[in-house]
């Protein structure tokens, strides 16, 4: 079996696994218990937190963990808006890049419902942002932006420091940045102080699933989502996941010292099978290697749905996805594409091909053979037809 | 070292987390990616639903994953309660047993903010809820009613069969109960098909960390507290948690099939301990054996501090807690004991010892020496004071 779906989710590397058990073995007590076992368990929480907090250059107490980057978004969205609308009750507009998750995009309806404003910025046909366009939406209105790093249909990577500029004159505008895509490519361009809050999600880099962050900086007027226990500095109740927890400190660590390294192997990886993809008549979408994150290839073979290509693939025992995991089981609606001016049809001919940092030179070989195979199939199909 | 805070969090059973990790390692693919590995995930998550449905006695289509017990409360009281307010704009009262657990009491605040009048059910010196007093308190103005099976201070068990009486004449009040600590020794009590909501937490019996249930009746008019991908039929986004989901069905079904056994050894135990105490001048709260559930031991050793009774238990290497693993790192409140009556000057002098299914004969031999020792010791203080 071929797993060529890393953005829907990774494998937990068997590393970060054995720390896990050893975690729920050796530590199982709660965290709030304040018997000895109970102190070891808030200890090593400590100690992932500020390990975690290391790796995306914020401080300790500026990370929280919640249960997933959709968690972290709703958060986002819901109390932590709400209490930065608060102090700014003049404000009521939200700015969404038009290529957001469906954790962001699909409380667009609700955000309205409580009276906010919600404006899209536009990307260009490579899923870039427009920055004039951006530039020309901010003003003393502006509650809240939203931007993504890399999107997870098509790779697009929105670059910080662009970005960050054009905010320069607007501190008061909260900047969340939802970097779920990111950790396996460009954990580098996390670290922007001018970032307010921060998203990421356990399972997107071989860690086990169940851990989201939310990186919020000091400077945010917090307001907890789950009430309870006052576990995360009062912020977010509910036991603790240590073990998971303490693993993903451990994977978000691997992948940092991995990255250096393994984005050279993943550019080349993508190099050949985009090349693969481009000699058998595929569209290739997300621009130059400077505007997407090499680990998320997206492709339209004309003609043919991207279900029946995925089925295709997916009997040849390689597992790829249609443009996004959250929306291979619902029709398709190839949001990015979309907002990226690609046209329906094409749009609907589109797969979603994933890497990761443990992808291998062996695995990109078997990939090509079958691209090859299943091209020529349809090719033939639709000349038949 | 001996484990006696279970009600804090139970260690997951060796065989469960082996379910983990198979489940982790062979279907670590996204449950919503269409392709072979994902049909596979998925199909493992909809038997473990329907496991879990069997076990509660509810429709497989009425159980949501969450987080924790306390995302299950919250959503409870927040979205769920919200869609239910719309159809009744002339109700606005909730009303809570005086004993329930932080996730639900910390809300208060949160829902008179939006609107609703929140009132405590009183309960006895055993903490049983006095049943006139909440019988008065039903009226067509009432929304919602929260009522715990198992208070996780004192054991104080809230049988269900009189409570849905009193509520009988009234189908539109919306009937919560959280049965986090329920699964040990009262998951028979869970079966009452008047109960709207019911909440569970994995790690409460031998699963894993990072899964709330919520059932939810089809009655119940639906809203989601978590926006995104649409998993768990619409109504709670997140990539589902596979691994830890199948686990915790496999951990319940263990604990029904231990239920009928254990319960023996546990109030066998109870009975014990019990009288261990008593006779070291202890004082035991929770009233007859048909008032608790016999996993939950809570007693006062008048005049020493609760803190320090347990760091003295927690020195002769016995891990417990001062009533409940939320409070022990704060400030004690002893919120059930107040509720019940109890003297402040005893409350603070309160622990809890807490048992599972797990705890052995030879556990519990091995506490009732240091009980006599660490009472003897304190009682020597105290006169020597």
């Amino acid at each position: 079996m071929l797993y060529f779906d890393h953005a829907a989710t990774t494998p937990a590397r068997a590393t970060v696994l054995d720390t896990y058990n050893q975690v729920a073995q050796k530590y199982f007590a709660n965290p709030s218990s304040a018997h000895k076992l109970g102190q070891e368990a808030n200890s090593l929480l400590n100690n992932a937190r500020q390990q975690i907090a290391d790796l995306l250059l914020f401080k300790s107490n500026e990370i929280f963990c919640t249960s997933s980057g959709t968690e972290s978004n709703n958060w986002t969205l819901q109390s932590l808006l709400t209490a930065h609308a608060k102090l700014h009750p003049n404000r009521r507009q939200i700015i969404l890049s038009a290529i957001e998750h469906p954790s962001i995009r699909s409380q667009i309806d609700h955000l309205k419902t409580r009276g906010f404003e919600v404006i899209l910025a536009p990307v260009d046909h490579n899923g870039q942002l427009d920055l004039n366009s951006f530039e020309n939406l901010l003003s003393d209105q502006v509650l809240l932006v939203s931007t993504m790093l890399v999107n997870n249909e098509v790779g697009s990577f929105l670059p910080v420091e662009p970005l960050a500029q054009k905010l320069e004159n607007y501190p008061q505008i909260l900047w969340h940045v939802d970097a779920v895509q990111a950790i396996t490519c460009r954990m580098k361009a996390m670290h922007h102080s001018r970032i307010d809050l921060l998203t990421l999600s356990s399972h997107k880099f071989h860690s086990v699933r169940g851990v989201g962050l939310l990186a919020i900086r000091q400077r945010v007027t917090k307001a907890p989502l789950l009430f309870g226990g006052g576990q995360e500095f009062g912020m977010r109740s509910s036991t603790e996941n240590l073990p998971a927890i303490v693993a993903t400190a451990k994977a978000l660590r691997l992948a940092w010292e991995n990255q250096a390294e393994s984005i050279k192997h993943i550019n080349h990886y993508r190099t050949q099978i985009t090349q693969a993809l481009k000699k058998m008549n595929w569209q290739v979408f997300g621009g130059s290697q400077e505007q997407v994150s090499p680990h998320i290839i997206c492709a339209a073979f004309p003609g043919v749905p991207g279900e029946v290509l995925l089925q295709a693939f997916s009997n040849a025992d390689i597992m790829i996805s249609t443009t996004s995991a959250c929306s291979s089981r619902k029709k398709n609606d190839h949001h990015t594409l979309k907002a990226m001016g690609i046209d329906n049809n094409l749009a609907n001919s589109s797969i979603r091909i994933s890497l990761s940092q443990t992808t291998s030179q062996a695995e990109v070989d078997q990939l090509i053979k079958p691209i090859h195979e299943i091209s020529t199939k349809f090719k033939q199909d639709l000349k038949g037809a």
